[in-house]
């Protein structure tokens, strides 16, 4: 059984994001999403608060589990089990960057194989930060990321 | 067990082409490679040749099978029961384009995954035309395919 | 009233020519749809079936007109009164090219201005090109194209 | 008359945007120039003189009118009932981002639509941070932005 | 003395062309510009009137010299004791293939380094193609091309 | 004899930039690298350390110099006397931002030329900002940058 590892930051998880990771759920044996612990950003939610988001949004994907983590996601691979890592692409533009660090984790570990899975047309246009910016200027964002998702960005920017 | 599929035209088969087709071999129980007879070009090698080539290149690696096929791919996919479409992607460029198949396929075809593989930094540069041209030009393409391909090349050209 | 014009081959008309005529029409008085007789191409419709294919996916909207032409597209703007050039772009490596006709056609005729209309998410993937190599392996296009082109392009690939 | 809205930080006005505005101006009955204000970066020149630079260089454009705005692009166009973003775009990689930006805008807001106008050639390479950085190390401005920036720009950095 | 050397097909040679020349013969002490005779396009030129405009066009430029060659681009550097490949670039999209033009001239000739040189913003929309669509259909094209190509041109598509 | 000027941040310098630097320095007479005082990011290294890392990788290049400067790039090639600016470039979406720096400093100065040297495929992943991220989660950079590099930024992210 192959097992995949998807890694981010999922500041917050977006129906982008979902997508991606129903994809790999139907191809893999078992999938990783792993909320990456990224210590130079300064994220708008928590490492605990995005977990919850994630799992809230996929539990009904019996093979996909959650974890939290702060070491470099090849290592985080090694100790998973996970020989592939899944990376969602929207367009050339994210290609370019998705390549380099594929490239470098290659060399880091060369037992491990990069993929990319194109995003459903649909949600290509949605990233976690434009989201956070509409948020944050009170537009409603309930097409773009699940409900308890929506209803935290409001809470936050509303306050 | 997921079956994937990689279709081109492999005119000829480089080693760009082994490096994608020996990564989705470990990823994958079954990998076939299918040669499309793709009917509105002019192919320099006949798809026999091609397929030829390609088994050459390819005979170690027991889970990969190739194919020769004049149907569109999502339904010689149907047949073959694979479920994943393998691409392999060189940078921004190509996936622009690969990302249009991926969608179009995606709409003939709901429950076929394309995923794109990153081909190996030293294989990046890479393409069947390129190096045609080379060999046109009486230039050393044995770094580029396998041998009988690269004698195959100078035969054509030479005469 | 400004007048716009989007010329095209249009061989043959797609949902997503639609898409973007749809978009122009509401933005501007009149919109001149413009069948180019390009004559270096081997179109696979001949220029009075690309404009009634036209004709009939468009009659709904009052504002918009199909004509034929070989003229250069910036003369054929000054014959319909057109300072507007319209174009569907799709993405970045659309971009590319469309800015460079842009730029040539500013210098051909500086008071004619081109803009570029994003095509729908879901229209996003098709092509002319690609819609025919579909059709031409017997693939459904009715997803991609109104009816009596999908009528047509079965016709032409099927006898 | 289409009103057009053409939203941006003008952090400072160039003579990139100026030229997008004219082209914009000649296009559509009324052009509304937006100065964000902007919450979560840190603008060199507050909204106020961004706004007055705007209006020194765009006073002859009788149908453009500067306004400040701290609302969502899409709620500002339906207060000023504009039905048309425009934006400036200088080539593929502007484009990607420019294209989410618009995919979004119209899943927030399906009555307006976005239109992208390509700078000209001349002004094709200038953005507002690359001339802060110039200024910053006292570089000559002066070709880049109108005389009354380009003074502020130097007071700015010679203090 | 670095000798550098700019291969194409030159069918038939813009202001482009001579842009990036011009500004190769100043920072090298000796310029090739090679004629390529390339055996599977149909040039609209012969290779002798191509070579013939590039003269004119460059005779001025004292250390620019015109050849003629069949010669896999690396093979004539070699013979002509050139280490440096010239290409210019106007955009990403060109840049991809460039490239790996680059990268496998690389491969055949680790001794010989390519360099690109942009393109000034003035000309980056020109290509011989787009020159040549513009004169087939009686476009003004002596804004993009020397004069005597200019009449070669018009000669050629008035006839 | 011809002087070049690459100058950047090297925050710090990678085999990436190594790799560039000896290209260049096999081309002109002279190559001078400027680490660039940028007074606007956090460097993670002082600019006395990044000159001394570059020496240090740089030492057995007899034509190359290393300076520290703090002036705009193109008053310090008027300074040293330097007509070329060099540039690595790694793919498409870096030339885009490299063509506007090209193009603004043409304008700044006439009379320097900015040229592009293609990154070796083997190092074009490599950026000093991905090294940075890789070494602070205490993974292995020895393949990316020179010994005493992997040693400082193993002492600074593990203390």
């Amino acid at each position: 059984m192959t097992k995949a590892l998807y890694a981010g930051s999922f500041d917050p998880i977006t129906f982008g994001h979902v997508d991606v990771i129903q994809r790999a759920s139907r191809i893999f044996g078992k999938v990783y999403v792993a909320i990456s612990i990224n210590t130079h950003k300064h994220p708008l939610f928590t490492d605990d608060e995005r977990a919850e988001f994630a799992r809230q949004a996929l539990h009904q994907l019996a093979n996909v589990e959650i974890v939290v983590s702060e070491e470099l996601t090849v290592q985080l691979a090694h100790h998973l089990d996970a020989t592939v890592l899944v990376r969602g692409v929207r367009g050339g533009s994210d290609l370019d960057s998705e390549m380099s660090i594929a490239g470098l984790n290659e060399k880091l570990a060369g037992d491990i194989q990069t993929i990319f899975i194109p995003t459903a047309a649909n949600y290509r246009d949605l990233s976690s930060s434009m989201i956070k910016e509409i948020a944050k200027f009170h537009g409603d964002v309930s097409k773009f990321v699940p409900g308890p998702v929506a209803q935290a960005l409001n809470d936050k920017y509303r306050q």
